[in-house]
């Protein structure tokens, strides 16, 4: 368990970390997040994750509650207080406790800012790396603004439960013209027959993944087609290679949808070597 | 401010009712609630609230975290600690407090029950039916189980917010064929053209309003012409009146559709007859 937490603007023992029942967060899903990765003690991609909560909190009406130099204080400050060397970051924002009404309160609040840290094993993360992980393909319910790292994530947890009652690892949400959007909680992308990675363009209702960004960003000039594109499950299981990226992942190979193998079944060299990259150039 | 208010078993002093920051309502909107309506001291259509409660639990694979009894109890327990003539309760259940991880936790956790009461100005109610309310009309970008009464309500908030902003009470939902489909928190109504009482199927992807039913049960066979369909935003500006139901405000008169007048601007006699007879009923 988690040391301590830090609850609007204190460190408290991790159990003690508590919220009102009036916090719009818990009442309305009023609240967005974001996940940062720490390896060997070092926070990943802090300034993208901040830009992004700006972003998200900036598309629904609310500022940021302090400077970014004082939240990326605190993020470190967690990290620390929990020693934590690989693990990841989790830090909320929400519009604040109010009398409850859907619309914003008529007078400002203080918003809550919530951080809390947790380790991995990271040994763990290098089985699932060497025998890659099955997803599963399930309609996309989500709402039409997936661009907002919200906390409505109930269409997520339902996904990613039945991923997890069928035996996957993810499920990749389908929407209505039979193209992957994007897992519950990652990126999906794939090696396409032609040799192409492929990956939907955040333009279509998906949440701009800083892992995505930063895989990019990390290949960029090194020679890879990129197709910034929708791919179909059709697709999908004809691709030579499938994975996903996500800070708790960064890019984690993909091996199997909806049980037919991807390639050879095995996680493929591209992915692989993406992942390498990724973790050499932003961990 | 309320008194008291009911966490996981315990009455406590309301600024002192508080969740754990990994509560899976806070993270996840993994979550479900009610809203009862208190009047003069009763609480008012209990067991369509609590089989509706159920039902929302159910689909997302929750049970109930104790007997409907029980439940009961609590909801007028909580109500006579906050002494609660007229106003709403608010009871939400999460599903608990886990380590986080969109999937549901591997092993069942203690489910968190909360409540809170408040009370209401009958007479700011009243002056609302006599003068009537305002509603604009936005884009239904909400996700695809509206029927389930989660907290998973951002999209509403921001709907609702965009109302206010537009001096408005409410914001109609519109999904891409024009039809309206609920309110950002009520079920929306006309008296058509026609004389019909016009209202979208629980069918159709929106929240099966405990308030909508009551009104239909307490009319029925009283000689309306019930249409439970889907109607435009052009029908609704051309309709002889236009009114909106839910706990908070029974059956309120809508007088304005996007600033256009509905009939002769003013709250009509049918909605103020069905108030009425609602009112006698469930009341």
């Amino acid at each position: 368990m988690p040391r301590e937490a830090f609850v609007d603007g204190r460190y408290l023992p991790f159990d003690s970390a508590k919220v009102h029942v009036e916090d719009r967060g818990l009442q309305f899903s009023d609240s967005v997040y974001e996940v940062f990765a720490v390896r060997e003690g070092r926070i990943l991609e802090m300034a993208p994750h901040l830009a992004r909560l700006k972003r998200s909190l900036a598309e629904i009406g609310q500022g940021m509650p302090m400077s970014d130099a004082a939240l990326g204080v605190h993020v470190r400050e967690i990290v620390l207080r929990n020693r934590l060397a690989d693990g990841l970051v989790y830090l909320q924002v929400t519009r604040g406790v109010s009398k409850r009404d859907h619309a914003f309160p008529a007078t400002a609040v203080r918003q809550s800012v919530i951080m809390t840290a947790r380790s991995a094993d990271p040994a763990k993360a290098a089985k699932s790396v060497a025998a890659g992980v099955a997803v599963i393909c399930v309609p996309d319910i989500r709402w039409g603004r997936c661009d907002i790292k919200s906390t409505a994530l109930l269409a997520n947890v339902l996904a990613k439960q039945q991923a997890r009652t069928a035996g996957a690892y993810e499920a990749w949400l389908v929407d209505e013209s039979g193209f992957v959007t994007e897992g519950s909680s990652t990126n999906a992308w794939i090696v396409s027959e032609a040799g192409a990675l492929v990956t939907r363009s955040i333009r279509d209702n998906i949440l701009p993944g800083v892992t995505r960004a930063g895989l990019l960003a990390a290949i960029a000039g090194e020679g890879y087609t990129v197709e910034e594109r929708s791919f179909s499950v059709v697709e999908a299981k004809k691709a030579r290679e499938a994975f996903i990226t996500a800070a708790s992942s960064f890019v984690l190979p993909v091996v199997t949808v909806d049980s037919t193998k991807i390639g050879t079944g095995r996680p493929g060299p591209v992915t692989l070597a993406l992942r390498e990259r990724y973790l050499a150039e932003a961990g």
